[in-house]
């Protein structure tokens, strides 16, 4: 039977929700502000792994996308998308392979931070007889992958500009370290120095005479303070539009799309124990949130069961809740497809075909 | 291109692999003690979630599975298995009707702590037109679902004796509280405290001439005392088979036999990365460790990355490393398929049916 047009009491649980109108409002939110910025958008699909919803976003005004895997970068091209960037080191002949054969049906971006991996995806693009656009990660103060900036990046430029096959880019710089950070003072300081290194890498790029078409960062939780700075041409945020009780702390201007219908399964006097726990519900960045109860505490998840305590004011047994997640990203990766939601009323389900992949 | 009898190096990354020699013997370890203490060992299958996998253990003397969700068992069914027990709560209609239809193909059980949910059952039970096994959850000590034991769980043992469709089988107690403690002599006597509650709630509903079949319960973390225990029918573990570095730090006689297959993809003085992360490797019981390199230091993992400490003296770019994840389950849950590895080379690719399913 299909859920389409059903209400909510039609979906059995647990069901993971999109509800459309807060999608597209946390869409409209940013693409407005990156357009008064003069900033690209390219919208991060690892957090979202689902060509349908690629797909509604493309409709709504999304050229652009990037993601952390080839096997995402394949469901995109799946759903149409022409403008894939990879922001991530793809390493080893058989990916080198696919990222190239990527590029036939693509235009195809991706990132470095090693002079060997530069060479043999080169090696790769000339075989394919296609052209990969590349990026050099920098370190902007996460420490994890990247080069450093300054001349360490400018060295990987040079190597990248010399090579048939290549065409050097710009420049990648995340900081992953700053987005939770709930200090805005410091946290747009730590945000603009790391930035500057950027800028200061894109000039002396520059200098040399290799042109920098893109520099490209910032999260949900930094992305005002990369619009505002110059050396920024486009950022990459993802979890703007789903969102989670994680970000929503420290990002209040975009809504939470993204909830786990569940039913309560067991009650105490004290506490209720709901069907879904966290083989369902990313708690990698904390606890999750009961919606519309802000009075009911989540005590611990476990793999299939969320306990909540609500002094025995709450739902009995076969009643409902809407979990919030903590962390959206790694949510969506849990399930295999999504219940797309207006006005309590389900419009779609789409499947989520880059979740539980890794290649 | 097949995969099947093909070395490690044929397989890209990141792969989830088993090693069944590993698998195997631990299954035998297991299978002697229970026998030896006459003892009844039912496989749980919300660790593995793999139907090929559950053929496997049916190949080697496992008859019966129990599991989580309703899903799960009809991946079991699937697989052929026909001894299936759901050591949860199923609530509402839809699932209920799910339930009643699946024993019609195999001996289904189930475990209930509500009154209500009973009589429900009865209802899909009488419907279906089939009898349900019903155990009563008992709470010992984890505060979750269940019912106290003793009078409340005489309650409900009567009600299920006493409604058609349903056969009262016996009492289901798990000490999930307990799996993890490093303390074995607190640990024995807290456990043995859990199953005596058992052990006089079955004292409570014999006397009132009402059969108990059925006592089960134990984890990979309490096997050896409910072994011992005179309440117990029936042990429970499932983590065992695959066993993973939380577990095998306090279960030593089990060997890990689960693991990520990762290529590092970048690398810097003091530290490497690999190509999985958090995504790929539950981080929910601690931290993962690189197999076979004791030495480096697992510090951090983000989504698609896992980065490790070894000060120089590590792997370049592209060479390999394999994971040993610290929580099985969950890790299962997050890939699609699983390589089944024997000496060195592989033996079979299983997809596995559950994952990222929770109905």
């Amino acid at each position: 039977m299909s859920l389409i047009g059903q209400p909510l009491a039609a979906l059995d649980t647990p069901a993971l929700l999109l509800d459309l109108d807060r999608l597209d409002a946390n869409l409209a939110l940013l693409q407005a502000a990156c357009c008064a910025a003069g900033k690209d958008l390219r919208v991060h699909f690892k957090s979202l792994k689902c060509g349908s919803l690629a797909k509604h976003l493309a409709a709504r005004g999304v050229r652009a996308f990037l993601c952390a895997k080839l096997n995402e970068a394949e469901t995109l091209v799946g759903a149409g998308i022409r403008d894939i960037y990879i922001a991530n080191q793809i390493v080893g002949p058989m990916k080198l392979a696919r990222l190239a054969h990527l590029a036939k049906d693509a235009a195809i971006r991706v990132c470095v931070d090693d002079a060997d991996n530069v060479r043999a995806m080169a090696v790769a693009a000339r075989q394919a007889g296609v052209t990969l656009g590349v990026l050099v990660e920098v370190d902007i103060g996460m420490n994890r992958c990247g080069v450093e900036p300054g001349e360490p990046a400018l060295q990987l430029a040079r190597l990248i500009h010399a090579e048939e096959g290549l065409r050097f880019v710009g420049l990648q710089g995340y900081d992953g370290h700053l987005q939770m950070s709930p200090d805005l003072v410091s946290k747009a300081t730590r945000c603009r120095e790391g930035l500057d290194k950027l800028g200061m890498t894109r000039a002396m790029i520059e200098a040399e005479g290799i042109g920098v078409e893109v520099v490209t960062g910032a999260g949900t939780g930094t992305w005002e303070w990369a619009a505002a700075h110059p050396a920024m041409t486009e950022l990459q945020p993802g979890s703007f539009l789903l969102m989670d009780a994680a970000y929503h702390a420290v990002r209040p201007e975009f809504a939470c799309s993204l909830s786990i219908l569940t039913t309560v399964v067991s009650r105490r006097p004290a506490w209720y124990v709901l069907d879904a726990g966290s083989k369902a519900i990313s708690q990698d960045f904390g606890t999750p949130a009961i919606k519309g109860h802000p009075g009911d505490k989540v005590l611990k998840l476990a793999e299939e069961h969320t306990k909540v305590e609500d002094q025995g004011a709450g739902p009995r047994v076969g009643d409902r809740r809407e979990v919030l997640p903590a962390h959206c990203c790694a949510t969506m990766n849990l399930h295999r497809r999504v219940v797309a939601v207006r006005g309590g009323v389900v419009e779609a389900e789409w499947p989520i075909e880059s979740s539980g992949r890794y290649d």
